[in-house]
């Protein structure tokens, strides 16, 4: 199997690595308008070799669109209206827009709309790793819109790549992600932008950071890049969400300020009942 | 060097298994109100035997006391009226009031006021582990009070632990440590009850759970028991970090309710400077 890779970054080039590596495909073909991370992807070892969409596109059987969600609704159409017997998926955070724009798409039964839930705060060629996928959902959106082979040759990649398919339409898979996913990045940056705020006048907080901290913060590290059009593009579920999060954080607030230890208590306790489903 | 540990939780639990494998001290005599908590702190050998408070302390060369700040601050001036030639110190995450309550306690020289920046979100004698200190900080606070001998001991314990000294005053301590660890659980806490209020319609939002959500949630599984009374030992510190975390959200909100591309782009970015720094 020839594969065209285009966007070389943390998911396109980890997938590229582990499908040649585990013998999913013989050949992968990378696309990437950035010219760095298309020559960092070659020196790798991570695709065989760098050309133009068209030329990729032409010479493969499947092809992975893994660029920032605002890039891939700007390719989309194109790349559908230069499929023939290819067969083309995505790795978007983001859904609902992206299956809008090519839903009556003469070749949009070539196209199956995917989200391998893995990920880190890292990006670029640099970042890309095998095994990044393993063990984690990859969800199938509007699985009725390809047909059976495009739909069974997707799904042998990510079996490839140790991933369990899940199924839903896109609407509910921004609804979900705005809440497994999303929201995280939000909070993270949030509490990095605060942290630095202080860190102004006062050094050496960064001395005492420890575990917790690091764990919470992490994902502020992650691009503006890939996040900005992801938070656009679901805006209407990121604002919900983010709207009773503030709401949880009010209650904390108001809580600590009438010093009402019971009440504090309660809110930890009811939170703590994550660890019966994670 | 006897040693006596009040509170075998995590914390005090950890200190014990690895300054008796170290070699700092040579027995350890354990002191723990929840019988299950003291029976399975000996039954895992991280202590040598149990005992009541007074009788450990009087075998004792150094006291560790490991227990939530609330019951802290209760025992802190039993613990000094206890004392005679012994060190004391403590290992909570609030340091103003506990220093208050003995600031003018005729052994107060005895005291090291200190907090080891280290832990897990798992709590009991079952969560304490080799290892959980090291690499980490511990702060020592107001350690003018305490005599250089004191200081020395405690200082050569924590070594012991492989920890580098950090020295403040405790209301500076309290106020670090709000943005370092305290909103950090806050942060947690919050995120597990929106996803938890959601969740009651949609329990298939945890198959789609990724590493991001993981980290950002895993502080949620963390004991009301203990870090309900930080939240009110330090109120104010906490409440103000609070509020500025709360507007950072709203900063994020008008940006997305906006669709202000460039502005979700600009706090993300800022947000990035924190890789600067961690």
């Amino acid at each position: 199997m020839q594969l065209a890779v285009i966007g070389l970054g943390l998911m396109g080039g980890s997938a590229a690595i582990d499908l040649k590596k585990r013998g999913f495909a013989g050949r992968i073909i990378g696309v990437d308008t950035n010219k760095l991370h298309a020559e960092t992807a070659l020196h790798l070892g991570i695709v065989d070799e760098i050309t133009f969409m068209e030329e990729a596109m032409g010479k493969s059987d499947l092809v992975i669109l893994a660029v920032p969600a605002d890039a891939a609704v700007k390719l989309i159409p194109k790349i559908m209206d230069l499929t023939g017997k290819q067969f083309v998926t995505d790795m978007c955070s983001t859904k609902e827009l992206l299956c809008q724009v090519i839903k009556y798409h003469p070749k949009r039964k070539n196209f199956v709309a995917s989200h391998p839930m893995a990920g880190t705060e890292f990006s670029g060629p640099w970042a890309a790793k095998s095994g990044l996928f393993d063990g984690n959902a990859v969800i199938f959106c509007d699985a009725e819109e390809s047909d059976v082979r495009s739909l069974a040759v997707v799904r042998r990649m990510y079996e490839a790549l140790n991933m369990r398919p899940v199924f839903m339409d896109s609407a509910s898979h921004d609804r979900h992600t705005a809440y497994v996913s999303h929201i995280s990045h939000i909070i993270s940056f949030a509490l990095a932008l605060t942290v630095l705020d202080q860190e102004k006048n006062e050094r050496h907080i960064f001395d005492m950071a420890s575990g917790g901290f690091d764990s919470t913060v992490r994902l502020a590290k992650s691009s503006a890049e890939m996040w900005s059009p992801v938070f656009e593009q679901n805006a209407e579920n990121v604002l919900s969400v983010l709207s009773t999060y503030i709401r949880k954080l009010e209650d904390f607030k108001k809580a600590i300020q009438e010093h009402d230890t019971e009440q504090i208590s309660k809110l930890i306790k009811d939170s703590n009942k994550i660890k019966k489903i994670l």
